[in-house]
């Protein structure tokens, strides 16, 4: 454990707000340099699918099951969008959030139309709130898309929004894709890498990122890794799957290919939310705790409390 | 009737103005957590076609109809855009307002070009014109398009409309729409789903969506209402119904698939003076008194007094 | 004469600048609820063309005819652009003012772009130059095109002019046309009313609009006078007629239809100076004084002095 | 001579820049009412080809070839981009400058993409600049296209640049340009009377404008200048042309179309400094000093000293 | 050696940044006029590509390689992204940095759309980052691409950053290319000269350009070289070369050409950290220390240390 390296603060933190961060970091990532990240942006990014039909609980039907989710299990952060934490955060205090300041719908597909997720709120807004309402907020997230012709627009979003984060004293997390039409492989390992790195250049803290397709992933992995740098990588989930599969994958993640956390959605949200809660837990061990998959698979089997 | 649940106030909304936010709601919902609106934004929206021509009152050709029934007929507010509200507030100081921040006219088809409803005026425009004209504004209103290749645009300036709403303790009722090439079935019930859950995660007090197509209607607009969460959902009124199927069919939305609400124009406005009032009360006891159906079409024969 | 009912003051007029507001309302319109407008922003509108050819009097060429003619005759107002207004103004102070605020030229058409025109100063430009030049500037104009795909830039312009124009205690008015791909006849009726009811919702204090097409246009022409509302109706001149005829169309306008003015340009100064001021003498009667057609030719002819 | 006319200072000049404003207009016409502005944005506008082939004099190589000729001979003003005034400025302070606020490259063909030039400098940089440095900065130039698609940005600068510039008691000359697909024939006559009428509105105290085409160029070059009021007009001195024939040209401008000026930028700088300070000096005495061809032709031939 | 003329200090720097321009002038260019900048922003400009495959050293996996190389090795400035600037700065204090202000990917191919390179930080933000962090940041760096149909964007933020950069006292270099589909060769020398000359005229200190195709690039780079005048240039690199030539094409661009410095990235971190150290001295030698092509590559094969 590196604690010291981990939380060593960029430079555009101010003075005053270097132990802010510093905390601020920690909590996020446990004191232990890896982040466990509850990812529920879902609800514009994939509208009503990943909430409704067959495999997936009635439970998560209501847009409070998330947040009972990131109550009641061990996360690093559950990020959401500001609007969804102003409605419930009053009733779920003890949640650390990262506050989602983008998205869009997945209705306009990219061969209509180039992807553009613009601002929905402002680092101002969110430092407002939480001066506010004292809530728990740890950072902020933002998506950005290389390889759109809107590239310029989200790349100058996506810069601005880790710089004033870092004002604040807030980590910022970027989720980093490439789509658009000059993108005919989006998991392409050296187009997950240069995503990567672009966010490193845009001074993310971290970059959530693809896990990339191929036999040879967790090896690529390591050079996504790699390129980002000190900006530390998480992986995406994916889409469903099954759980000892996902918790295997997720081990390789963290220990062959050396990413520093986790980011799950559908994979936790999906399941009711008793089920949900030990699934996490179970992702929290193997991403933070350095949980065997054996042992991560005893959590979620609910052999182990929480 | 559970007021402490219905007036929830949200983090946004500063601590200065929550009590302006709670009797604003309270006003908005008749302290019983639904709302009744007169949505009357159609003199943009469809031009002069709402207010003229077969089957509409002549008494419809003149925008302060509008007013007229409003300030005689009981609803929860009358929502219409700022320079109406401007031009006709002085002499109608009784009504409760909601001001709509955005309008499109519907010249400009989808297939001609992606929708794009821009805001005319801003929420410090509203807090203005109340702080100097001391009109009863109860909140404010914007319409977004998911699925437009403008969505950026929208979804930005509807949360911040939100946004800025609560922090002068306005609440805010999202238009929650699909529209664009990309969106082949407006009222399919998912996509209606999905919109709620956008004005969900942008902070809306109340959601207008579309009332579903299709024989099962009302259980899927249960999960419209699932989906919103605690964002109340109201559902529009439509085009020109018969007056009993107009009611039954709101007593359905609001006791079996559970909304908050409703929101009606032309079934209202293009009815004569006299008329309207007692339409327009009617729909008030189904929406807000739990009148039954035979009820409320004895306050539309007038056998009932407001 | 109902003056109070025609200087009703919006409330989004501060109060500290509702007595110049019913000042400059009554100097437009003579306290008699009629305004009598030189439209004369035709050298960005129209170019050369207006300016210049058979028919048109020499004194055209130089734009210094335009407010030789609006210093020299009864009118309501002389519209025209900022910067004539700054270069002229000092040896033209007697001339009550509209200060033009957008205007495109006739060079690109419809069909090869949609039309677009954008302001060109500010409300808060007009005001410091009315501060420093004690200029007698009465209101402000902007024009719009509703079915245009640049629709929703215009109508947001357009409503925040007049708003900021009541903000200084000025009257606004709106040119409301529609235009575009999608508005294959610009003078149809119906569109003519919803253009008009557009500027109703945009807080116009004046819509300038298009005369009817058709047979029946003073019956249609009703119908756009009620669709504004409180709103005030003045019908443009439109291109080059014969004087009787054009002064015969204004009465109707005024007495049959009941419009509350006229807005006249090139009929006006594409003559000479001499019969222009007789010309817009005769105009002026018809439209405020209510003179009948008969006197009005008297006057053009001169058998009556100004 | 009728400096008080020529110098009447435009209302949006406030009254304490009325002087400063006087002073500049008085230095740049040499208080004769014309203007010879010596042309100099060609690095950006026509990039290396003006200043690099056959024909045109090794001197021209070096940007530094415009400082000098400006420095050596007689100028009503040097007009060029910012960035070199105020790289070379500290070495020519004797020079009268006019700042270039836009340009654009020539790369880009009509028939690709419709023209558009940006401000690329705002007029409070200039007065910044002014105040900082002490340079000798009389004016700002700014060009507009009418007839591009993005008239409307470039209307809405222009019409900016002059009222800013007004506001510091800087004269503005707007280069007034008419060019896009919708444009067959740049220097059509009523198309040039159309740009120049536009610059009046716009405000500007000069257009420069492009010669007509056509035999009968020196008349309708007349209604140009009419179009134009009080706007002065100068003409674009245009590709080489041979000495004579310029100035016999300059001489019909001046003298039989009445044009308050001349703009001449590549038949001076493409000739070796010594032959350009002879024949600027050529082009002064023609266009403020009244000298006739013959006069002129032996200053430029050297028989009379500056 | 002439110093004075080289550290010539732009006008719109402010009297009281003078000395701070002059010092770091002074410090990019060792006070001999010459700068040696190792450009490292290929991150996002190339992605993964420049850092990965074969050929290429396994540690330019790290971009902390950049910062190794900057730390050890003799150079003017090493220019890069804010975002890596403020993450690795704290431990490589003793570099001396440009800030990169913009950058795109090259992903979308110009057929596909016409380049548009945004500025991702303001120079303000660079000031502030310098003043709390008190970093060794000598200057910015932007990219303009004349010739793509958003040049109007570009050419506007890179005026405003060389401008801004200045009122801090701070050095700009633009990086000065022509790209689009209006480009047909982007290495043609007039093309180069002419975006050199757009440099100088936007007031850049240096421009970075490409090198010339063709057999006389050396006697054509001296056009482009005049065409800068006052505005010192540097040439790119580009691809991958062997070692001599590449030091001889640079021997002959600042010794026959006349350039004022070198901009190299790939050649030097595409190397292991020791022959990157060795070869960038030897760069430096030959662009600043006047060595000749044996001396320098006496250098980088390590008999002289640094």
């Amino acid at each position: 454990m590196n604690e010291g390296k981990d939380a060593m603060v960029p430079l555009d933190v101010p003075r005053g707000a270097r132990k802010e961060y510093i905390d601020r970091y920690s909590a996020l990532t446990a004191g232990r340099g890896r982040l466990m990240l509850f990812a529920g942006d879902q609800k514009i990014e994939h509208l009503h699918a990943d909430f409704h039909g067959e495999g997936i609980s009635p439970d998560d039907a209501d847009p409070e099951h998330l947040f009972r989710i990131a109550d009641r299990s061990k996360i690093g952060a559950f990020a959401t969008q500001f609007g969804l934490i102003a409605r419930y955060g009053e009733d779920y205090r003890n949640v650390p959030y990262v506050v989602k300041l983008n998205s869009k719908t997945n209705l306009v597909k990219t061969l209509q139309a180039e992807p553009l997720s613009g601002t929905l709120w402002s680092v101002d807004d969110v430092a407002a709130l939480r001066a506010e309402s004292d809530l728990n907020i740890l950072g902020v997230g933002y998506t950005f898309y290389i390889g759109s012709e809107h590239e310029a627009i989200m790349l100058r979003e996506a810069a601005q929004v880790v710089h004033q984060a870092h004002h604040y004293g807030l980590p910022a997390i970027l989720w980093a894709y490439a789509r658009g039409r000059a993108v005919p492989v989006e998991k392409d390992p050296p187009v997950i890498a240069g995503a990567a790195g672009v966010a490193a250049c845009l001074g993310a803290d971290f970059a959530k990122v693809n896990y990339p397709d191929g036999p040879d992933a967790p090896e690529r992995l390591k050079e996504v890794v790699a390129a980002a740098g000190r900006t530390k990588v998480i992986c995406s989930g994916g889409g469903r799957m099954e759980v000892e599969a996902f918790l295997r994958r997720l081990h390789q993640q963290i220990h062959v290919s050396g990413t520093s956390g986790s980011a799950t959605g559908r994979n936790i949200h999906q399941k009711s939310l008793e089920e949900a809660v030990r699934f996490s837990n179970a992702v929290y061990a193997v991403t933070v705790e350095d949980a065997s998959v054996r042992d991560a698979m005893s959590i979620y089997w609910g052999d182990l409390g929480a």
